[in-house]
């Protein structure tokens, strides 16, 4: 077992039940506090620990970061690309630095107060400069919702889907961290018979997503095979792929969703990493028919993290509307991952790779409005007596993942976002 | 007129009648001489004019850079940033120097020796990172043919394709310079009722395409009309969009082409800026129906370049396969970035836009192997006695193009690529 992973672990601060920040989490960020420059932070319960502060007091010394100045900056780029090794080392120390028997950080009054900062008194940045975005479509739930709703529901799986993991580019600009506003984009909707017009959409929807970040790059012709892609992974992030379905609609023949995706992706400030995770490996659902040997994996390679989505209106009451697993994916991300690279398309260090919306069976676990109101035809009910076919302005969205055992919650922090009307 | 463009301007560097690279276009990019670090360079004649040496020598001083470092480094995203403004008075000054009724540079014989290096002496490099990739499709004689083979010949045309410039994104890590060479990938295909198989591509193909890239970044929410888009464009290159047409054929649906084009893309190495383009404006194709407003321009938007593509067996002799021409467009890269942006997608610096396979109405001006042999039912016959359905290994494939007028050819270098068995 990786050591911080210990369920016996207690730190010094205090950590209320049921935080997601538990000392066996610690999951890395870009964080601003005041007037100071952005630099790397793990959360803590309440906290933010400024990674560079830390390096200055010499708390760093033992971990093989050549150049502190890469807990400096305003991505994790830099950081991540010095390899497995050293993420694994870092959380190792600061796990050992924020453990209750270790008083050598604790102790040391002038250093805390330089390097432990409220998690209320911070701004979180985007936590990566994002190369290159990926997203799949591997949840066999929401495509065969999808194929039912838009094409024939006897045959709602294409041909293709059961064989590889359907993917396709998206916008990596437009990838925001939480917090961030969501403009209702104007765009080309056509309806019946009608001439195309232009304007606001009116059927903006969220995709419940969770996104893995690359963290080791690749050379054009290498591959990575699904038991490889673990070192080539350097955590996960909450994903909300929000959509304009109306829009995506008219434009997505033949060539896939473009401008009904690409004005905003919202993503969780905080990297959780494959290592927090390990833990709670699940196996995956059986894949039959078989897959090819490229795709064939090892062990478990699902993870059970519980996912739910929040929908406020604006004034109005925070309501659950979705719950769902990120265990239920037909396809795993190593998988993806191996899919990805088996032509030779090589990877970046800070690539974003989503996994699609997650839907589960039941009516209440669909990752998307235009599942859980099955195109606007069964409105959701919302405690103020309004009803939603999809996503007012003034709403906010939120979406938030934990792992849990042993009383133990290993959690992303909030993937929040509030839409403004179109401009 | 912009005074670089003067057909009247001769340089005291001999250039060679057909010369892609006279005084009047002095296009941008990355070199390497030896064992010196990557910097910016510009093309003249059969030289590379070194700008961060030039710099050095104290030539720039009247430009507006206020960190000469932008052009000693290995893209040219720097340099980009400072503006419009910046590269039309580099390239106004670079003109100034190199006229034959100027001899401030030409006079300094150490300057000389240390600024101008043979072109055939210098590796060039990508110029730009590129942060996002956009592909369209926006030929209507290439959308036109696919639809005949792939779809209905009587509808070939989807409903949308007259309405908005179809487009997708694709991926940024993958394009790389002309010289590079390309892998064969290997993927799933599927023939007929047997079982999807994973092995290398049978039918390899090219796309002739051209893409821009925007020197000018916006905010999410902003938009770019098709009248302004010219302030965001900083210039031009050939690309070479790799398909892989059996895989194509079985990922795409439902969300478009993914691993059949993300293996590679070729570009040109030189950067081309619209300044020098400018001569070369020519009316586009009627619209017919009328498109929404946000679509619509004024004066001319196409551009009158030709393009060829040349097939070269391993040892063989090349030939020239295809002959087209940019003016084909339907739609014109104004209305390209207008609708990227109307949904308040944000652009960023050194993002590449390509126009999609460029197509002519005649059968010889097909941008691809999957038009010019009709989705192999005609192979190609070549000189060497073989014949050719889509490329084979050990082919060389290289796209060029000019424009040209008074005896001027403003041109791209060569985007070209060998190709190398699948691994």
């Amino acid at each position: 077992m990786i050591k911080a992973n210990d369920p016996n672990l207690h730190s010094w601060i205090t950590i209320a039940p049921d935080c997601e920040f538990p000392i066996q989490n610690l999951p890395f960020g870009i964080f601003k506090a005041g007037f100071k420059d952005p630099r790397v932070g793990v959360a803590i319960g309440e906290y933010v620990l400024d990674l560079y502060a830390l390096s200055q007091f010499g708390y760093f010394e033992e971990v093989n970061i050549p150049d502190h100045t890469v807990l400096f900056r305003d991505t994790l780029n830099a950081f991540i690309a010095l390899g497995k090794p050293v993420w694994r080392q870092t959380r190792e120390r600061v796990s050992e630095l924020l453990r209750n028997d270790n008083g050598e950080f604790r102790d040391n009054e002038e250093a805390v107060r330089e390097c432990l900062i409220k998690r209320s008194e911070v701004e979180m940045l985007m936590p990566v400069r994002v190369p290159n975005y990926t997203d799949f479509y591997s949840s066999i739930e929401h495509a065969t919702n999808v194929g039912m709703m838009f094409r024939d529901p006897a045959n709602a799986l294409l041909p293709n889907w059961k064989h590889l993991p359907v993917g396709y580019h998206g916008r990596a600009s437009s990838i925001t961290v939480s917090g961030t506003d969501v403009i209702r984009p104007n765009g080309q909707t056509k309806v019946g018979d009608n001439a195309p017009t232009f304007g606001p959409t009116k059927e903006l929807d969220f995709e419940l997503e969770v996104a893995f970040i690359t963290g080791r790059e690749t050379q054009l012709g290498s591959t990575v095979t699904p038991d490889e892609a673990e070192d080539y992974i350097f955590g996960m992030v909450l994903f909300n792929d929000w959509s304009a379905r109306d829009m995506q609609r008219w434009e997505y023949v033949p060539l896939g969703p473009f401008l009904a995706k690409n004005f905003a992706s919202t993503i969780s400030p905080w990297v959780v990493t494959l290592d927090a995770l390990e833990p709670f490996r699940v196996a995956g659902p059986e894949q039959e028919p078989a897959v090819l040997p490229y795709l064939q994996y090892s062990g478990n390679k699902n993870l059970d993290i519980n996912l739910e989505v929040l929908l406020k209106p604006e004034g109005g009451q925070e309501t659950t509307i979705c719950r769902s697993n990120y265990k239920y994916m037909y396809w795993n991300m190593n998988q993806q991952l191996a899919h990805q690279t088996s032509n030779g398309c090589n990877l970046q260090i800070g690539d974003m790779y989503a996994s699609g919306t997650i839907s589960g069976k039941d009516e209440t676990s669909y990752g998307s409005m235009l599942e859980l109101t099955w195109k606007g035809t069964k409105p959701l009910q919302l405690p103020d007596g309004s009803e939603r076919k999809f996503i007012n302005d003034g709403d906010t969205v939120t979406m938030r993942g934990y792992a849990e055992k042993n009383g133990i919650r290993i959690g992303f922090g909030d993937c929040t976002a509030k839409v403004l009307p179109a401009l």
